[in-house]
Order: structure tokens, then C-alpha cells, then sequence
């Protein structure tokens, strides 16, 4: 494989429809990176929002065992979730709550789940990246059963990791450049670039504000054109033949 | 979709290698059943069985939520393992330990996921099939590694739903059939024709000796065919462009 | 003790009203199988079943720790309902309810609890004999109350373990030749000789459908014997000096 | 049934290897509630004991679902142990200890489960009566074997519950006075009139001294005859026949 | 430190009004004995109290992991509350409800938490005595903003531990004392000297009725001064400034 | 109370050897917010990092149940740690690491609990400052007791949260604001002004990087006086009488 730049992407691919059964389901590649993201419909929302006609989207993310080189163990059989499976569950659903206008939902209750089947580093970006795909297909299907008169989409939302490796900035981390960076940061982009959430850790080394800039300039060159390919995908057509975008 | 007769099985499709990670895997789909399986091997048992120099399989079954025409609930959010899922892991494991010489295996334990990713009916037989194949695959690692001198496989197993639907025996039962199925019967069977197991359910009428028979024909027809396709997914080499084996 | 032939039961004996609270209860013995089994209802169903007008029957199976040679844990100190316990249940469960009809039953919830207080071999099969009867006496009970007109059994149904133990088929295995059997098989049959359910299952040996043939023939010389017991125990009234039936 | 006065206790009767496998077991039944205690030994104490040359006594309590008048759900399938199942359990463990010089017992651990399979009030106090004998046969396999030269006994352990009834002290309260007590209270001692334990709790009404006094020599009263019985009953040795001891 | 006499308590203090948020709140102190107690109302009770008119106090007790000398480990992450901490949250919600009058209480739930925030011995009972002021202060404030038109309040409720050290009598047990003692025992009373709870457990030692009376006679001498303390504490009113009583 | 400008913090109390067990302890006060952090040490590290002669250190976080203004229940009595609890514990752990040398602390695993007692608004970050006082007092304490020969801290680690209120950088969230605050950062410096965590979210907004900028600014500002008031508190000796330091 010809070795990729610093400010390159790994080849992206997204495959909509790629389940029978949900409004909405994708599958998003970053590398070996590989995603279902799926998105459900319920036409009621929990108890503590009921009545005050207002939506609600929620994500949960999660891996297969043999995704990882090594085997990683069903949390159900430990009885709970496992303490990073709840936190990236966490920021994928407030990072696509900030593409939802909630009135314009109304009591609609969305689920997108986000199940990693081969992963590779920035699993919670692509499943962000990706889980906007299929809230967008489920969303054009409430509209087109007459659920909802218009989209209440009010923004893309996207999301890359970037890091410092060896001092550099470096632009999509896959799990050999993840292990040994000394900052690892998330960046989730509505268009418009405005920010929905940064979240920078310093892993081997500490990081100064003008590396946060250098990083952050990474990012938002490559999340324009995440958010193109999100709009091209909400293009395809269903079909029993899928079809593969390909970046 | 052209319909099938009664004795037919649906489209099966075999994708060997379809996941990195792990050493052996496979996407199996019977029609609309797709699953993920993948073996992964340690190189030790558990503790109760450490120092007889004999190895152990075990298999986990699960589904992603967006498999299910409704949203299936993760078991891990409600801290415990469905009864249903742990029976039918249970039943996989049972099957496929019946293929393996687990003195020859020696000190080694194998788990054999089977993540359902789309279900149409007839999973528990399409995990047990693909199990297999997993399976062989991770051995075939094993001893391509050195860690065995010589295959521990003593047979194939596979499986195949039966039923009985309006009074007449039927093949691979998808999720419309098997809702209406008067009887639901799963059939494992070992290479020659040898049962693993039998499991026949009367599900909205009773059945007699003479439609169990008429079932196990019709199951024993279709399990050479599974055999065939097992062992030629078995010899297809990994690489990166993946072959699928239509049937 | 004088050893008994491969196809002949172990000593039963059936002593209903045996506990004094549930709706039906009564202590079955195979052997040294030890079972309470007790049947209570609730005048409302799951809420998932409401308002269609039907009932539901459904079972718990559970041992205390001192049923078997070495103690068994039990499982609400691990906080989770241990995967064979669960499968015994459902088990249990699904054989009872091919006994009533659901529409006869009307809006009552019947569970039926066995618990093995002593256990050697065939705990499964002596629970769905003995679960019958309890469900049969919290019928009556209903009936002699005035909450049914008429009973919703439809059949009797009844269960025995059949096995090949060094290549002939034997009935009845208590634990010893459970150990040692090459082939488990449970019979679950309804009176007039049709069956509810047969899980079959290599052990140590695979099996042809010979074999098949030859356990499923055992079986049913047996249990047309304990459906007249059945019928027996559910004759005996009430009264606090409790009355052992013995086959 | 004839008025018992309230200086009595309720028809008692044990029958000691009620059950094949444990070491020690034994069915005690006071009036119409029904305990089965069994005690195991393992030669083995917790890891935090081990090395210290003593031993251990603990204890688990829980009922059968059936055992009560409206069914009492498995804590197994909430995934917890009931607060009060813990209590009683931790009550019987710490009670039972005090019969037992730990240095004497050396490193074995005894378990004494007590299942109640009928309830009828007074379960905790017949539990740890039941559960000495339980122990006290588990301890005389264990000298008969010779894994220990001498019981580690001590002193016989049992307990009694009292209460005030409409202002009236009264002995050994089943379900319905139970229900009415003002005060409700467990007394357990050691043979010796030593007090191992006192427990008395104001349910409807608050007592003073002269109340606990009362009640106090009511419950001393009837427990000598208890201790002996525990001596009469471990005297009885095992046979396939069982011997039930009256009271 | 002077030593104290075995018929003294340890310097007790009582800060009302220690946290902001709930209606009542306190922190106890018995010498190194930390406790906050807070008491939080709700305007409903629990599904099975309702529609009685009647009120109901329950209380919660826990440690934070720093207040024992060796770290104790959150029960929240073994996934179960701790059978010791149910068993005193039990008995400090049992001993509350003896100080209420539950049809005055109207369908309120008052939730009592007593966090031990350091731990020297006598937690329970200082939990108990610091409850109440924190139940009181909570009943004010129902009071004052007229969700109650009077007190419900019948009787003040306090404890104390008493013991046997070294053959003789002691109050208010310390750790220290407390790992050496041959007998514990917490006296709750209410005012006017009535019980309303007596535990007495033999820890090294067996007790007879003589000492009892003794311990007994100890407690009662102390468990005046204490509802003394808790009717001036009730007097303190709410400032920024906190005030604390020492006794 | 005066309102304080947008770039203010709120008073900042801190007391060091606030409990007595652990090896350091502090009560931390960001005006209404109020944490007790306490730092445990063992002498050995987790199995998965042993023999590496390298230490660990880890961190819990969570709030009593009367710390919030409607009660926040128990996670013990869910039977699973919150994910928000869980997150937070998390950061906590992350960041605190940031300031030890692994190496130089050996195998040492120290366990950081910040348990809020009071809760107005920017816990997380009071925890992160508060907890590296408890670490720095159980270092000493280890240095003290010659199992250290030098401190491992490499660098001092505070936090503050600032945010985007009507469009305006402010610092220091209380509850109130938090709530209508359009973006919410929390920002972790280490000494030298070296980022070690960065966690901006858009609320009920986005934000630029222009925005970004200036609440990156605000903090930096605060951090270096929190850093001095750490290094201050450090110096305070144990003594019975408890000193707060004010900012």
C-alpha cells in the first residue's frame, strides 16, 4: 500500500442501505475501519419528554468480538457496559443531536446504532460521520411516508480524528498510528464549520495551543469533503443492488 | 423473486476471510440471513480444564439491534444475556465441539462468534453452518503456523432448518414461514450422515413419527449440498480482494 | 438394588397437593430425582398479551445448592440466571403450554415453578411430568372456584429421557448413565402419542436415524404409562394427610 | 385443630438425611412452615482466610417461589439478592459460627443452605435450629472419615421467635400472628442459656423492658427442649428409610 | 486524648443544615464518626402505597470509599449493594418510621441518606440519631411552605451502641473497641424510654440476661441526652453561617 | 452575594487532611461546589501491569445522593456504574496521570475518589484540581514512610470550565449558568500552560475557532492561580485543627 500523507485521509467508502430493516443503515469505511450504522424509528419518545412535542435521537455504539486483533469479550456477559463503549455512545448521539432540530422532529424518537465490524483506529469519528448518513436515510423516509412534512436536518454533521506523531500533526489515525501518538483529538464539524465538539487528549506528551491550531487546520480540510460524500450518499436511490461510494 | 419449492434451500452465498482480525471468519447468508462468524484462537483453556493437553471450542451467538424488522434491545444495557441467545450459543458450541478431536486440538481454545447482521430465519442453523467454516479456517492457521502438526477436524457439521407448513414438510424456513410453521425443526449432521443433534418443536400443532421422518429427508437432501460448499469455502486462499461462493 | 432393565422406568412416585400455599402443587420422584413442582395464576397476563382475550403458562426450573453431589452455587449470588437453567425453563415452559388452550384459559397467568430438591439424572422430563400435574390442580381449582366454565387442557403431555449408553438404547437415564450415555435424548409427548417436542443429542458418539428410531420407540412404550399416572395423581383430593402414588 | 396456648410452640418435626448428597441435611418443620437444610464441606477455606490453620461457617437462606401465598419471584431473575435474603442469611451464618471452634474445624469451610420450601412465620428462627442439625451431621462425617479426630463443636446453637400480641407476650409466631405482633422478636442462644443473639423490632407499637423480660422468659423456656431435640435428632443414623422425630 | 470512662460517649457534634439542596440535612459526628444524613421529599409514594393516604420513609446508608482505614471498594461497581449495607439501610428506614405517623404524613415518600463520609465505629446508630434530626428539618420545611397543616412526628427516635469489653460494660463503641468487644448491641429508643430495636450479637463471647440489663441500663442513660441534643438542633435555624452543637 | 465579572472565578476554599485514613485527603470548594478527594495507595498494581516496576494511578468519581437539587439515586441499587459517572471518572483518571512519572513511582497503584457532597456546576474540573492535591499528599506521604526516595510528580494538573453564555466567553460555570450556556469547555492545564485534556461541546450552539480561542484564553488565565493555591496546600501539615486555604 502506498504510504498515505499526513494530510490525507484513508480511502473512505460508504454503502447506503446496506440493511433490509431499518429506516436508515449504512456501511462506513475508513481503511479497515468497517461500520453498520443503522438508524430506528419510533413514533413515541421516553417518558421524561413526552408532551412537549419535541423529538429525541440517541446513539449506541458497539463491537463485535472478532473486530479487534484481539478478542474483545460481549460486555452482556460481564452484565454491564464497558466504561469507553458508554462514553463514545455518549458523544456520537450529542453530536447528531446537533443536526436535528428537535420541534421540527416531533415526538419521534430515533436510535442510531453504530456496530463495528473490523476496526482500525477512529471508530467513534466514522461512526459519527457515518451515523449522519443513516439518520439522514431514516429521516427521508419519515418525510416520504408523510410522517413529517419537511426535514428537520438543520446541518451535516462530521467528524475526523487528527493527533501529533512525532511532533507532526497527522490527519486520520488508524490503530498503529493511534497507539503511538502523543496527542489524539476528535473533531465533530456541522457544515458551516462551526464546531459541535473538540475533545484533544495528550496520550505521551503534553500539547500547546499553537498544536491545537496546527491540528484543528488538518481537520477541517478533510471534513468539507466528508460532508460532500454524506450528501452524495443521501443521493443513492434504494436498491437491491448496493452500490459503494467510493472517496 | 421467483418462489421456491418446498424442498428448496434459498440463495447461499459464502464470502471466507470477509473480517481481518481474526483467524478464521466468514459472512454466511441464507437469503436475507447474513452473519458474521469468526473464530479466534488462544493458545489455553480455561482453568478447569488446564492439564489434560486437551483443547475446547465455544461459540457466542448475538444479534446487532438493526438485524430485526423491530429494533432488538442490546442485552448488555439490561446487564444480562437473553435466555434465547445463550441457548442458542450453547447449541453452536455443542455442534461444533462434535467436529473436533479435542486431544488433537490439544491445549487450545477456540471461540467461534456468530454476530447476526441481518436475520431473515433460520440463524441459528446459518451460525452453526458458517461456524464451521470459521472454524476450519482457524485451524487451517494453526497448523500453517506450526502449532498443530495435523488437522483436529474428524468431521464437517452442519445444519438446516425443517418444518412442517400447512401439513407439508418444508425446507430452510425463512422469518414469514417459520411465524407460520406448524413445527420448527432444526437438523445438525456430521459428515456421513450422522446426527448431531435433532431438535423439533412443535410450535401450533402437534407432529407424528411419520412427518418427523418426512423432516429429516428433506434436511438430509440439502446438508451434503452444505457439506460441499463448507469444504470448497475451505480452500479458497485469503486475500484482500474477498471471493464469495454462491450456491 | 436389583438392577433394572434398559427399558424400564426408574421407581416413580407422585404426591400431590404436596405444598400448601400454590393453586397446585405436588413432589414427583424419579428414583433419586427429587421435584416440587407448584402451579400458581394470576388473574391478569403480561402486559404484552393483553387484551386478546388469552392466557399464558410459562415455567421456571431452578435446583437448591444441595440437589447435587457437589454443591451448586446458586445464581442470584452471581446476578445472573445461569444459560442451562434458562434453556430447562423454556423448555418446560413451551411443552406445558402445548397442553392448554391459550383461548380456554381466558386472561390468567399460570406459572409453574419446579424446583429439583434432589437430583439424579432426568430433572428436565420429570419436571414436565410432574409440571403437568400442578397445572392440572390449579385448573381444577380454577374451574371449582368459578373463574373457568370448563378445562383449557386440551392433552396431557408428558416426558422421558431415552439415551444410548455403549451403542443400546436405554430409558430413563438417572446421572451415572447420563455420564457415560454416547447419545441424551428427551421425549416430550402428548396424549394420543403425538409429539411436543424431541431434542436429540450427541454426547460422546454421533447417531443414525436407526438409532433414532429405536430411543423414539422406548420412549413412547413408557410415557403412555405416565400419562395414566398423571391422570391418577390429578383424581386424588385434598386433605392434609398427603397420599404417595408409586409406579 | 385445637388452640395452642400462647407459652407453646407449634407441632416440630425433623427428619435428619432428608436429602442424599450434602453432607449433613435434614427437613425441620414447625407447624406449617417447612425448611430443607443442608450443610457442605469443602476442604478449603476463602482466600482470605487461608493459612491460618481455622476454619469457616457460612450460611445461604432463600425460599421456593412457591413457598409462600402469593409467589415469590426468583432473585435470580432481578439479578440481586433481596435485602432480607441477605439479612436472614448473614443471620444464620453468624448464629451457626457460634456453635463452632474455628481452630478445632481446621481449614475446612462449611456452607449450611437453608431453602424453605412451605413459609408459615418463623422461618429465620427454625432455619438456624434446622441448620445446627444440618451442621452437626456434616461434623460427624467428617470425624467418621477422619478428617477431623474431634468435633469442633462447642455448643448447641438454636433459636425460637417471640412476640407481644395485643399487648401479650406469645411464642414461636406463625404467618397470621406475625402479621398483628406489636413486637416481633428473634432469640437465639446457646445450650447453657447463653444469648447468641437478640433481635427485637417494635412493628405496630413500641414495648419497654418489662416486655423484653417477658418475652424473654417465655423464649428460654422451649428452648432447652430445642437443644435437646437437636441431640436426639443427630443421634438417629442414616438409612434409606427416613425417621421423622416429633416434638 | 483524656480516656474516656466506659459510661461516657465520645464528643458528639451536630452541624444542621450542612448541604444546600435537600430539605433537611446534617452532619453527625460521634468523635471520628463522620456522617452527612440528608432527608429529600416527594409529593408521591411508591405504586403499592398508593391511593391510601399514607406516607412513607425509607433510608439509604453507604460509605465514600476514603472513610474506612483500608479503602472500601464502591458497590456500584461490582455491580450489587453490599448485604451489610442493605442490612443497616433496612434497619435505619425501620427505626425513622417508628418517629412518623404515616396517615399524617399524608402521600408523601421521605428518602433518609446517611453517607459516611469517616468511619470509627457506631455508624449505624450515629446514622439513626443524625436521620432524624435530618427527617425533622425536612418535616419544618413541609410544614412551613404548607404541604402539612401539623408535625407528624409521634416520638424522637435515637441509638447508641453498647458492648461487653473485656467482661464489662461500655458505651458507644469506637473501631477499636468495637474489634475487641465480646458483645455489640444498638439501642434504638424513642422518647420515653420505649425500645424500638435491641440488637445484641455475641462477637467473641456469649452474654447472659444480667449483662444485657447492663448494656441495656448503659444506653439508656445516654439515649435521653441525645434526643435533648436532636430537639436543640431542630431549633437551629437555616443560615449561610453554619452552626455547630457539641454535646 | 456580589455578581462576579465573566472572567472571575468563584471563591475557591481548600482543605487539606480533611479525612483521616486515606494517605491524602482534601475537601475542595468552587463556591457551592463541594468534592471530598481522597488518594488510597497499595503496594501493587492490577495483574495486567505487574512486573513492569512501573505504578498506576486511577480514579472514581461520584456524588451522594442529597449532593443534587432533586435527589440523584444510588448507582449501587441499579446495579451498574452511570454513564456519566463513568466518563467523568475517566478524565479524572487520564488527567491526573499526566502529572506522575510511572516509572519513578514503581509498583505502586494509587486510587483517587472525588466524591461530590455538594454539587452547583463544575464538578469534573474541581475533581481534577482537588484530586492532585490528594495525590501530591499521598506522595509525600510515601516519600515520607522511605517507599519513595523522590516525588514522580512531573507537573502540577488543574482544571476550569468556561463556556459560551449569550455569545460571551464566561468562566467557571455554576449550575445556573451551565444550564443556559450555549457551549461548555472544560480545559486541563498542566504547569507550563501545556494542554493535557481539551473538551468543548456545543449546547444549545456551536462555536468557531474564534470562540474557541477566547475561552481557551479565559482559562489559561485561572489555571496558573489554581496551580499556585495547589502548591500551597501541599505545604500544610496534618494537624487535628483543619486549615482552609481561601482564593
Amino acid at each position: 500500500m502506498p504510504k498515505r500523507n499526513h494530510d490525507q485521509c484513508r480511502a473512505i467508502r460508504v454503502t447506503p442501505h446496506f440493511i433490509e430493516h431499518p429506516a436508515g443503515s449504512v456501511l462506513i469505511e475508513f481503511g479497515d475501519t468497517k461500520i453498520i450504522c443503522t438508524a430506528t424509528v419510533e413514533s413515541s419518545v421516553p417518558r421524561w419528554m413526552a408532551g412537549k412535542g419535541e423529538g429525541w435521537v440517541t446513539a449506541e455504539y458497539d463491537m463485535i468480538p472478532g473486530a479487534t486483533s484481539s478478542r474483545k469479550p460481549r460486555d452482556a456477559r460481564k452484565g454491564k457496559v464497558n466504561g469507553r463503549t458508554q462514553e463514545i455512545s455518549r458523544l456520537i448521539g450529542r453530536s447528531l443531536r446537533a443536526a436535528v432540530d428537535m420541534k421540527a422532529l416531533g415526538e419521534h424518537m430515533i436510535t442510531v446504532d453504530c456496530d463495528v465490524i473490523q476496526a482500525d483506529g477512529g471508530t467513534r469519528t466514522a461512526a459519527i460521520t457515518g451515523g449522519y448518513i443513516a439518520l439522514g436515510l431514516a429521516i427521508q423516509n419519515l418525510v416520504k411516508n408523510d410522517k413529517l412534512t419537511a426535514s428537520p436536518l438543520k446541518a451535516n454533521v462530521a467528524a475526523i480524528s487528527v493527533g501529533l506523531l512525532n511532533g507532526e500533526p497527522v490527519l486520520d489515525l488508524d490503530y498503529a498510528m493511534d497507539s503511538n501518538a502523543d496527542v489524539d483529538m476528535n473533531v465533530i464539524m456541522a457544515s458551516g464549520e462551526s464546531l459541535v465538539e473538540v475533545q484533544g487528549t495528550a496520550e505521551h506528551a503534553l500539547f500547546n495551543r499553537d498544536q491545537l491550531n496546527q491540528m484543528l487546520d488538518l481537520a477541517f480540510g478533510t471534513l468539507d469533503k466528508l460532508i460532500s460524500a454524506q450528501n452524495q450518499a443521501l443521493e443513492i436511490p434504494y436498491s437491491s443492488q448496493r452500490t459503494t461510494l467510493e472517496l
